[in-house]
């Protein structure tokens, strides 16, 4: 009945367009600059005023450069501008409409939200692995977001297939994959940690790819218990369960113990279950510790399992001499997930997924063959269109965030950055152990700098559970008191036994010593009447 | 030994920095203006000159605003400026080395990538399913891209958090979800489809995402025909397997034939397969054919099965009040995908997936809860920490891009620019009958309006298998053609037993009557002589 009624509209519609034009004038080249109505739509030229348009985006830069680019970016600035959810969906005004807002007030409505919103670029955001600001990651992403390219086929985005292909290789050079391989560009290190199970799994049965997992044996895979929590979620998704991913316990520095990882394969075995892959994290989040890839990948090779390296963090210690001994052995992982959008500082998101297969085992893996899109009798070779390996349609050339900013910086100043993030952290490190109150949780391996901040109050309290319970409640609070302040954004968490704990990553190029010495002097300032 | 050698590493360089630090001035808050040298590396102040960012990003802007907006949009210049792969490798220089460019070089290598790319906010770009420029939206993106937001916490991205909420809020109203539900924006109309599959099964059985699929029995997922490649993609990869997506067919309009699919589950379940879900699709890919929702609600509901609609390209009907009807029954779906990227023209991508579910089942289904991220003993209200209901971690703020635009144009807007592309695909259609050597595929349901052109040479041949052999030389020659001028870009693929035939989507409001002429009258200039 539905579809009937659909049809009868359609034919409706063919004949009132048809009387219209006949009333109207009939359309030919002749005469295509007559006015056409249809169901009062004016066909005629277009309805959007592209000089209006072009003003309005003019002004909006203007105030882009000023609000988010300059003032974002001044260490005399707030880092963000607290307000609690329901206040600031008052400020915000947040209802959407039936009419439309003037521009003026639209342009207003852009400095509001970037008044609010936290200032990811600012010296002294150290939140999350990222920060800092890139200009030429940051041009190359307002590029993207004029043009509008999405990466399925060379005929849609010729440029930015090309520099995947060129960026995916030198990536795969830094590796020490020599012959080369395969790779995609995806929506995050999640993402890439979930092509890695998924390529794994097709690698061990190709079959389950039509079959499923309903037939097929207990699958297992391996992972440390400090790997990130994107390798579970990936085991849930992609239907391995969360029971199946056997946790390797880890050493007091947060790497992954080798002997007991072969103890947990032996154990698998013996209950019948398949193993499949070890993940090997590069890079640890909270503690930023490396696993050891080499005796991790002499395991592999013993029990025939895919090694998938998690450098998504760690994986910028590839591009410095001094420092990437960190990942020894990571050019026998099969694959590598590695985002140059946290210390190489790329604009968000910037993820890249490394395959060393070259059988073509992503696109085998991935490919639905969608003749609407992939069609072979194209002009140029289609081997360019890599649509087909990736879980995604459309697909944002994130490649092009990357390209740039190493084209401009070289492969050497790209080092430098690497070598003085980790410098710094050293520096910090130091100071920690230097002050009163302050108490390292260990040496940094890497950039992640973990302390506690002990309270004047705490300071005569022996090492006990009064002193750590009491320890705990610190952190959240001057967390709090900063945040209220934006002074500066250091991010906190528990990590096992350990309360919470402070953890600094220093990142960007904007931030000095004076900013580290700022760290910890206001952090104390926060804190010193808890 | 690999650790021990670190550790050592770790050690050497802590000495090092007290050494420096002793030699050069002790660090303290009196003195910390001092130089501090570490490893040949300065610890004072940013490296980053601001200013000369700041002037590097006032200059990219300007080449932004010229190329990729102005002449970008104009329809007196290219769509493309096609080179074959091997010639743009050598125009573009893509090899990255171990010196910088300067800035002068790497403005021209912007200016190159633009130049190259394939214009896609042209009023003649009609090759996907998006297209056309979004001052609003685009200037969104543009904020989003300097402020480096990601979604995972309101603490870092406050703004962006509340947004999404409103946004999701407005889209379930638009859906008929009276009572709200749940829902994320993420990166793309695939992973939209993907959450759908993977909510599905933990609705059916929550154990499996512990557990995993290899004690499960076998599931099994309907579709028809003409649904989205991304459904089968998705299956392979949740493990469930190709296999088990059962195809129902499509009538001749390429609709979902809901008896079919009642044939199909009871076929599935006579196999001992267990059915979970049916999706259906609002807007296919190719003819922009919408399923019966209320029949296959109905079906749904006997037989208990989740319904999921991907209406990524459909759901804009939804803002129509005289197209609405199309996806009728749409507030029956337990889940749906809907792409504001494409027909609304949000920059890309901005795609949700939205669920009716009321229980945080989205939450559930995918959390795992990393303490690192999402602490408990926050000083706000945790609700607002959206990032566990995401596959990802780094999330964009997408939503962003669609609230400005939504809020600048008004829902009224919205809905014109909907009714105006399905009128000017009816002009379109109504063109094509009346023009010799055009022939319709069929009536256009949706904006999609697939044809052949038919070159003087094959107009007197009878309909038959040599008509039809020839006719499907016919668009890829011609597709070929407008690229290498760089006229316009519009789509072609076979379907089903249809060879070869061109499919027109007309979004933009920058395109006109006239753009609609232009198009048939090119398509004959370009083909006339096969």
């Amino acid at each position: 009945m539905e579809q009937t009624t659909q049809q009868h509209n359609i034919k409706e519609m063919a004949s009132t367009i048809e009387t219209h034009l006949k009333k109207e004038s009939p359309s030919s080249k002749a005469d295509s600059g007559h006015p056409a109505v249809i169901d009062s739509v004016l066909l005629n030229g277009p309805t959007l005023n592209i000089l209006t348009a072009e003003n309005f985006i003019n002004q909006s830069m203007a105030i882009i450069m000023e609000d988010a680019v300059k003032r974002a970016t001044d260490v005399r600035e707030k880092v963000c501008e607290w307000r609690y959810p329901e206040e600031l969906k008052e400020l915000l005004d947040l209802e959407l409409r039936e009419v439309g807002e003037s521009e003026s007030k639209i342009l207003q409505r852009c400095r509001d939200a970037i008044k609010y919103s936290v200032k990811t670029t600012h010296p002294r955001f150290f939140n999350q692995l990222y920060g800092g600001m890139e200009p030429y990651s940051m041009v190359a992403s307002f590029i993207v977001e004029a043009l509008k390219p999405s990466l399925y086929t060379y005929e849609v985005a010729p440029v930015f297939s090309l520099m995947e292909e060129a960026v995916l290789k030198k990536m795969m050079e830094v590796i020490g994959w020599e012959e080369g391989g395969d790779g995609i560009f995806n929506a995050g290190g999640s993402m890439s940690n979930m092509y890695a199970v998924n390529l794994a799994r097709y690698h061990h049965c190709p079959d389950i790819k039509e079959d499923g997992l309903s037939a097929a044996p207990r699958l297992v895979m391996f992972t440390s218990q400090e790997c990130h929590y994107s390798i579970s979620k990936a085991a849930a998704f992609v239907g391995i369960g969360t029971k199946n991913v056997y946790v390797v316990p880890s050493d007091n520095r947060g790497k992954m113990i080798p002997s007991a990882l072969e103890e947990q394969i032996k154990t698998a075995k013996s209950e019948g279950a398949v193993p499949f892959m070890v993940n090997a994290t590069a890079g640890t989040t909270v503690l930023g510790a490396f696993d050891p890839i080499q005796e991790i990948a002499d395991i592999c090779e013993k029990y025939k399992l895919w090694l998938h390296v998690d450098a998504c963090w760690g994986g910028a210690a590839l591009m410095s001499k001094k420092h990437k001994h960190l990942l020894k052995g990571i050019h026998r992982a099969d694959s590598v997930a590695w985002n140059p959008h946290k210390m190489l500082m790329a604009c968000l998101q910037c993820c890249a997924f490394l395959v060393r297969d070259k059988t073509n085992l992503l696109q085998r893996c991935h490919s639905a063959g969608a003749s609407y899109l992939f069609q072979q009798d194209k002009f140029y070779d289609v081997s360019y269109d890599t649509g087909d390996k990736s879980i995604q349609c459309s697909r944002k050339p994130d490649v092009f965030k990357f390209w740039l900013m190493w084209k401009a910086l070289g492969t050497g100043e790209l080092e430098k950055r690497v070598d003085r993030a980790l410098v710094m952290a050293r520096y910090l490190a130091h100071e920690i152990k230097r002050r009163e109150g302050f108490r390292l949780l260990m040496e940094p391996e890497y950039a992640n700098v973990c302390f506690w901040y002990i309270p004047p109050s705490l300071r005569n309290l022996p090492d006990g559970p009064e002193l750590w319970n009491k320890l705990h409640t610190v952190a959240p609070v001057v967390k709090e008191r900063m945040m209220k302040k934006g002074s500066m954004m250091v991010s906190y968490q528990p990590h096992g036994d350990n309360v919470n704990f402070f953890r600094m990553i220093i990142i960007s190029p904007q931030a000095g010593r004076q900013d580290m010495d700022f760290v910890l002097d206001e952090i104390h300032n926060l804190g010193k009447d808890l």
